[in-house]
């Protein structure tokens, strides 16, 4: 099984007031455009892999979604999902994403918000959702960056002009990343976005859309400290078709 | 038109004299992996997107290809390429990518090394060659990576334990990078990975393979120096399908 960091009472606590966690979506600087390669929901079977809070399960709700399935390893997040308030529409149910499996042509949509970084057999998990969808359906996922993820020192270097830059090392050196992110020890599985974009393919999916995000001009003027976002790429956005 | 660099008198001498100048395909470290990528080219028609010195035509007649259009802007490099023997199957022709045409469907296969970072509207170029190849054709190239290209001040940091990062800074700030390589005011277009793909995407490919080459374990073994590559990637290797 994956580490379930997010049961970690110290993680989940610091989880909680991240702005995404308060604000839900709108809560997070890349919504808008991973917003925009989520297709119309109407009427569609949903699968958010990684749903924590449930923020995009209930807001595919208001996009007429016919049934969402939450998935999630944290007992604690899928307790809070829960307290949001009943939809016999949405089943948040506690899964293990290494080990998933979910039936063939079951969904219409399949979406992941930064939970994709934290699975090893990134491939296995692919397969199963290729063929949880029916033909023409689509991914929608973010992950840390690989750019981001691989540095032995993950960190800003700043210049004697106070201008930043990200050192960047070991990147195609594939494996466990161990950083102290809200706790201690949380490890993350490092592959190049070659390495990504190929398993993809391989598990039968066509690449439609890849985004290296990276802030507006509207959002770095509300929140000028977003601004370093521009220097190096922090998330990765996908969209995928079966 | 594109800068034309190569023709630069002090360019093509510093130029002529890299490994993979002297010893063709076998000198450049990534051509095992793009050779990987390059499907059989039996009785096929070849196009060379920025062909220089026409290694790799010369090497596709090797492997049977029925014809080979070699395209460069530069008038050394293709007066050099033709020195190396007549071969009626070949043509080596001047041209600037940036405003090449190529008749519809003319080419079964089309190859560019390390040229398309040179690319100012490299969706213009990639439109024609989609256009240009038969349905099923294949398009494999190299370009400089955008993460080797973006920084300000490309060059390594050496920690106090002699260890090296690449200091990555204006990531998102497509457009030109001058540099001094070879001769001073060498332009490239800088642009991020996900641009690239998307661009490809939009002018009708579809994705087939996306390499960051680092060098093998060999590789490193038989030449010590190369094992910088493994902390960021140089070069990108792409395979897309019409």
């Amino acid at each position: 099984m994956a580490q379930n960091i997010y049961d970690t009472p110290a993680f989940f606590e610091g989880y909680q007031q991240l702005p995404r966690s308060v604000h839900g979506l709108d809560g997070a600087p890349e919504w808008p455009a991973l917003r925009a390669l989520v297709p119309p929901l109407q009427g569609l079977r949903v699968a958010d892999l990684g749903c924590g809070l449930g923020w995009f399960c209930r807001w595919a709700r208001t996009q007429g979604a016919q049934s969402v399935l939450g998935l999630d390893v944290s007992q604690l997040m899928l307790a809070k999902a829960q307290a949001f308030g009943a939809d016999d529409a949405i089943a948040y149910v506690r899964a293990d994403l290494e080990a998933l499996a979910l039936p063939s042509q079951s969904i219409d949509f399949a979406y992941s918000s930064l939970a994709f970084h934290y699975i090893e057999d990134i491939a296995r998990l692919l397969a199963t959702v290729h063929q949880a969808l029916v033909p023409g359906g689509r991914l929608v996922f973010s992950i840390e960056h690989p750019v981001f993820m691989a540095p032995r020192a993950p960190g800003w270097h700043i210049d004697a002009q106070g201008r930043k830059s990200w050192p960047l090392d070991s990147y195609q050196a594939e494996g466990p990343r161990v950083t102290n992110w809200l706790a201690e020890g949380v490890v993350k599985q490092h592959r190049t976005l070659g390495t990504l974009l190929n398993t993809l393919v391989k598990a039968g999916f066509r690449i439609e859309h890849v985004q290296e995000w990276g802030p507006s001009d509207e959002q770095v003027a509300a929140l000028p400290a977003l601004a370093e976002e521009r220097e190096r790429p922090m998330m990765l956005l996908v969209a995928a078709s079966r």
